[in-house]
Order: C-alpha cells, then structure tokens, then sequence
C-alpha cells in the first residue's frame, strides 16, 4: 500500500514518513510540502532521518492523490479541506488528524466522503480511543448519585487552550455514557468559595508544563472507592500510529466518513 | 425488604448493618453472632452506633433466615456453608462475601444455589468488579504485541500475601480478555538480571506499607503511550455497599450461584 | 504528661483523646464540652469509644487548663482565642489546630504567647508540613526558567471552598523557596484560550468528588523530566498524631508561638 | 566555554551536541567517532539535525581534549577510563555519564582526578539528583516506626536487570538517611505467604513495559498518610542537559572529582 504524506517535511510529517516505512505492508509513495519550501527536490525518506528512497518531496497535493493509495493529512484547517476535495476527486483513501476544524469544515468532510474514504480524528491514538470507550461504559454504569467524574489533564507549557480537546472529548464521553449533554453539566474550573460539589457535574482541571507530550485523567469518585481511567502518551509518534493504522484498515472500505473507534471497532 | 446479617458484632457486620439500615428500601431484619457471645440479646442497630431499632441479636441462623428476605454473610468457609444450607432449605438470598472457600466448599454452593438465590464474590465492591470487567476489555483489544501488562498493588503493613487476591483477580481478567491462561503468563516479581520482557507476560508488582486499604493499578504501557485502570479503597464499606447492592439486586431473582459481575450487569 | 482536649465530644475530639490515650508518656488528663451539652459528666474516654478512665466532661476550661500540662484545640477561632487567654494565665501549652483565624486573632496568639507556649497549625499533619519543606526546597533549586510548579488537589464533594488551604500552603511553600509574593504569580484556574504558560507563574487545579480525605501533588515540570510531591491524607487521625506530637514536643519550652515546622525541626 | 563530545555521532552523542548548541555560553568545539565511522569527516551538527558549523568530526580523542575546554563522555568503560588519562595530562574538564564503570575503574577516576576536573555520575539528571537528596531528607526525619518506604520503578520493556540502578541509588538514599545499610533492609520483590512487612525494610517493585523512559517513586507509607517523591523522565534529553550543566559548572574549579550533587549544591 502506497501512503503518501502531505507537509512531509514538518515535524509531524517526518514522523508519518518513519511510521509508514517501518510499518509492514506500506510504504511511502510521496511527500509534499509548501510551493517555494527549501526541502522541494529533497529526498522525502532522508530528511525523515532514514536511507535514501529516491522519492523526492513535491509541492503539488494533486499529483501526490494520483501517485497514491491512501493520503495521511496532519496539517491545518484550510490547506486539508482542499486535500479532502483532491480525495473525493480521485476516489483515494484520506485520513485527517488535523484538529481546529470548524462545525461548516466538519461539514464538507460528509460532502467529499460520497467519493472518498475518510477517517478523521481529532486524536489518532489508539489509546486515547479506547479510554473514549471506557469512559463512556463506567459513566453508563455508575450513576450521577454514586459516582463524581472529574476529568484532570497536564500539558506542556506550550498549549494555548484548556481544557485540552481531548479532555473534552472524555467527558463527552462520560456525557454520553449518561445520557446527558456536556454543556448542560460540566465545572470548567473551580476557585473561591464554590460550594459543595452538586451530584451529575463532571469537572474539569488543568495544568500546564514542561514538555508533557498529554497525560488525561478521569477519576469516578464514589463513597470509599475510586475508579480511574488514564492516558499517557509519550511521544506524538501515537498519532502517526493510529494514522498508519487507519490507513491500512480502510484499504477496500466503501466511501464514507469514519472515526477512530470504527477503525479500532470499539 | 428485610435483610439479615450473620456476625452482626463484628466490625464487617456493624458495617453491614449501617449500610442496610441507610439504604431506601431495606431494613435491618435481624442479626446473629456465635452462641455465648456477649452481644447475644443486644440491640441490634444500637450496637452498630445507630439509634435502637428493637430488634435484638441472636444465636440461631435458621431463625434469621426464616425472618428475612436475604442474609448477607462475611463469616468464615465453615459457617458459610452452613448458612447456604440454610438458605436452600428456606428458599432465601444469601449474600456471601466470605473469603479462604475451598473448590469443594465452592462446588457446595452449586447445590445449594438450586434453591436458593446465592450471590457469591470474594470482593463485593462495585468499583473492583467493574475494574475486572475493563481489564478484560482492553487486554482483548490490545495485543500482546502492542500492549504490556502489569499489574501494581498496595496495601496495609499487615497483609501477609502477594500480590493480593484483587491483583490476582485482575490478571485473571487480562488473561481471560487475551484467551491465555494467567499462570502460564504471570510473572510474579523480578529480580536481578531478568532479561528483557517477553511479549504476552502480565507481570506484578506488590508494596506494602501504612494502613492503605487497597490500591491496584493495571498499566497497559505500549509505544508512545500508556492506558491504565486504577482502583483506590479508601474505606472497607465498598464491600458492605457492594453486598446490600447485591441483595437488593436478587429479590425476585430465579435460584441459582450469580457473581457480582451479574449483580452489575457488566 | 496530662494532656485535656477541649471539645471533646466531637468528631475530632475523640479522635485527639484516643491518640492522647495510646501514645506512650501521655495520659487524658481532662475534657471540656459547651455547657448545657448532653455529654457533661460523661465519662472522656467512655465516649470516644475506650474504657471508662474516672475523667469526667466538663464544661470550664479555665479548670481544664490547670488540671492539665497541655491543651489540644480543634474548636472555633473565637472559643480558641479565649483557651489562649487561659493558657497565657496558666503558662500552660496550647495546641491549636484550629483554621479560620483572622489577622487579628493571629496577633492576639502572640501576645498570649509571651506566658504561653503556643504551637499553631492550620495543619498539624507531620506529613503535609513535611511536603512543604519539600515543596520551598525544590522551588528554590530549580529556578523559574527551569521549572513550571503545578499544584493539584483533590478533596471531597462536601467542601466548599477551592483551592484547599493546605493547597495555597504549598503555594506560599514554593512561592517563598523563589523568593517571589504568591498572589503574585499564582494562576487559580485556566479556561478556554489561555495563551501559553508563563514562566515563574504557580498554577493549580482543583478537584472534588466521593469521599477523599485529601490528595495534594505538587508538580516541577521541566524539559525532559518532572518531579512531584504527593501527599495523600487517608483519615483526619493524622491530625491528631501531628497535634499531639506538638504537646510532648512543647513539653519544657519556653513560652513563644511556634509552628509545626518548629516541632518537626524542618 | 567549547565543549566536545565523544561519540558525537549516536544517539546520546547527537543529543549532547544539540543540548550544547543552544546553550547560551557554549559551543560545539569538536566531536569524535570511532575510527573507520562512515561518520568521519562529516559536519558534527549537521549530523545531529543541526544547521553545518564547519567543525568536522574526528577519530583521535586526544586532539579532541587539546582543541576544548571540556569533553563529554556517554560512551563505554573502556573509552572513558582513555579519555580520563588524556583529562588528566591536558588538565581538562571531564563530565561521566557512562555507566557500569568497576570498582577499581572507580578508583582510576580519582587517580586521574589529580589534574583534571571530573565530573562523575551514573545519572546526570537534575531531577534524579534532587529526588536522591529529598529522599534522604525524608528518611532522616520519618523514622523506622513511622513510616514505612517503598520505591516503585517502571522502565521500558528492554530493560534487562531489576531494580534499576536510579532505584537503587534512591534506596541508597533512604537507607542513608536513616544511618542504615541497604543491603540489610532492603526486600527486593515478594511473592506468596510473605508474612506482615517488617519495620525498617525497605522495599522494592519493578515494572517492565512499553518504551518508558524511566518512572520513580518513593512511597513513605504512615498511619493516615502518604508522602511520596516521584521522578519521571520523559526524554534521554535529561541526561545531556545534566551533563553541559555539568561542564559550565567546572569551569574554573580546581581540579578534583566531583558528583551532580556538588554540582547542583544539594
């Protein structure tokens, strides 16, 4: 399977190129990256830090969607919704893990899904899927009275918003698994004099620091126990992880839109 | 509903007691301890530390189980068994959080659950139960070559086994999600020159200090990323909520041997 | 030593008469209740749930204070301001673990303790005061451009307050490790766009839910690397530990106003 | 200050080239490889990910030691004991990351110490030092009936020996802190009828998995309490950013063999 890389030279990029080289029954077919960059004309797999592939980084989307089987897409908003029209246009596999879409983005992604066969996640990561999955099974099983959901998450100093998307999704998650809407239940922060803790809120904390690559914590707090559910990623490598690993399993899929959790059928 | 408690005077029993005594729907129907005991004729709820409820503590199981609906039973294997006995011969629910049965004592169970609704768990909290039930989840999702397991406990200065029967329990679980057998796969501790961690172990770790009640964390540690299931007992009423939670759940249940896993529908 | 506790019919006075009665070289010397309480005349150590001792309940403190070499003082500001009063006519020791003084009440503590000796602690924890040794060592180690200091705390739905005073503790600890006023650099809460983290700032997060008793961690987050401190409070005893280590510590003192930072010699 | 790095083109060699070059003060002043590396001749930051400095890596270390003003050493036992003599005939700074160094190469170290400045750790984090000294700090206030010490370890699955040397070392710390020798309280793993914990032990639990860069913690377990020291590395970076703060350090300090603690004033 032919994957080819949009913004290969970026440092996301540069891990999708190893993940797909080092993932058995793929290889890496192209790269592109912004007309006028320094690094058009070099070799995509060496400045990814591996051999020489004679596969030479290009600046045309379009002719990397025809030279491919599947497209893997971590770059922003704009430049992905014109890769998703090249997809639907070429009928080629496309998975997104850019995040910041806005609701009318999301939107277009249903529209290019008629022809193409998309995944898209704002989190690639197997792990973070999965504690989505868990989430929402012990919210459905512990009801608002037995059981307080807070929600706790560290990043790097770096990050601009809290709580981080991710945490937002676990209590979405948690949300669901109650059959409640988020907005209608969730403490974003807490400080002063807050009173006590009123029963079916989930809570939100945040920290920030250092270079933490995304640690997420959701504890259900109950009279004499506590259940946690905790991802820790280490490297954004997850993504490229999840990103190849999406591709792979749409191989052959119908067009559509798809998520994380159908790829992980969970 | 009125529910019974065998060993009523003991620190598990005045637990039981409190926890029947607070819960909408149930009521404590009475008590027994060992015959000469001097809690013998005792106001059942007021030695609890609750308000008098006229109802005195006895010495005759078959009394008990003839004046309640259920009877929840942390007595030890040898009055237990008697006590499923007697649950058969009244066609009563018999709650038993009972540790230490041996395989034919549980084998016994079997029989008596012909006629009597018997729910038996060496550990009734829910929050335990629905960690078993996570574990299993994701360890047969996570494949041995993606994911590995170890499981970390931690109690009380006074225990005087490792790992706990809980870790035990959680590692038959991972065992169970990933179709192997858990002592064909467990390694139980390491030390010195171990080499480098084979594929598909599940690996424990024990400390043991202070008074904690019980912590057990499950890591799932993969590359990039780490999924973990923490449990935390801050008080042993988990076990007394867990064993309420039980009998409340039998009434009008058909006979038969239900675990807690049943109970919680998980 | 004879040790009275004032306020000895409450929940954390029969917790300070049973730690008074099980620590070597102490015994219960005496214990006041408000007047017109049920439990005057009632035996101290009876009540707290130990054999009878002969001590009796009272209602006077001034008589509790000269029956006694110490008194243990968990009440209200304005009943401990008045046993200071007594203590500073006795030249007795006053323990006072008692939180919500005003400034105005502290500087009163100092003049009582011209004649008395005096050890206040909003926290009388050896373990918490030992963290925030901990915490001002650390923050003075490693400088702001080094470290980002995150505080996050979890405590029960029934508080009403956010962050925890033992949590803005920790902050003081570290803000004066850095030589720099909390209030200051202290970031209370995040939500929504925040902009990145800036350096030297102290954050802290805030959890609640189910019965915790109190978990503070305080994190140092650098490039590559984190350091935490982590206290974890299963059961307000502590406090009584901590109050009487105080009494025998003050036993010979001179009269002054200590901390106990000055009992533990950190 | 110019800094040289032996061994400059593997991956801790590349790591020390790039912590060197952006750090304010120091630059890259030569770098060497093996005789008959493919890397000989090549652009020593250009290697490392770096934009071309001109300065081309070499094979003989001795002109390495003559061109700088500090060499550091991530290599192997064998090179690093060559490289301290060449340290001690041009009375250079020396900073030691290698680790598995003998006894009697211990020694040699301090021979050579005479005329150079050596810098000798087997971990060179900031983080990892501090936690040595919070550790023994703890231990000397907390005693043996007090609080109970565990320390719980998690490494990579390829890690072939239990416990890690950074656990040992914060045992060591412990047992120092208590005037105690570890090899006579520590208990390095349990497993089965292990009996109650025994005061004054100090025990050990290794966990094994993923690509965990290296997890520790220091549990001091109490009645009602928990203090605990956590370490968690997130990137090899660590070590080289102890190490150039190592060699800015020595600059000027007279010659002698000193540890990260001297370094760090811990």
């Amino acid at each position: 399977m032919k994957i080819g890389i949009v913004g290969c030279a970026g440092r996301m990029g540069r891990m999708l190129v190893n993940e797909t080289a080092k993932t058995a029954g793929c290889e890496v077919g192209g790269g592109t990256d912004l007309a006028g960059s320094p690094f058009i004309g070099k070799d995509v797999t060496l400045i990814a830090g591996l051999e020489e592939s004679g596969v030479l980084v290009g600046d045309d989307p379009r002719a990397l969607f025809e030279a491919v089987d599947a497209v893997i897409d971590f770059t922003a908003p704009a430049a992905t919704m014109n890769h998703a029209k090249l997809a639907a246009e070429t009928g080629k596999i496309h998975v997104i893990g850019t995040t910041g879409l806005s609701n009318d983005q999301k939107a277009e992604l249903k529209v290019a899904a008629k022809t193409a066969t998309i995944i898209f996640a704002p989190n690639m990561s197997v792990g973070v899927n999965l504690a989505f999955a868990l989430v929402e099974k012990v919210a459905a099983i512990l009801d608002k009275d037995t059981a307080d959901i807070e929600i706790v998450e560290m990043h790097h100093k770096h990050k601009v918003d809290a709580p981080s998307g991710t945490a937002l999704g676990l209590g979405e998650a948690a949300a669901k698994g109650r059959g409640v809407d988020l907005d209608a239940v969730s403490v974003r922060s807490r400080d002063g004099h807050t009173g006590a803790r009123e029963n079916g809120t989930i809570g939100f904390a945040t920290l920030r620091g250092g270079d933490v690559v995304g640690d997420h914590t959701v504890v259900f707090a109950c009279e004499g126990e506590r259940i946690e559910i905790t991802h820790k990623a280490s490297s954004r490598e997850v993504f490229a992880k999840g990103a190849v690993r999406a591709a792979k399993w749409a191989e052959g899929k119908a067009p559509g839109l798809y998520s994380m959790r159908d790829v992980l059928g969970i």
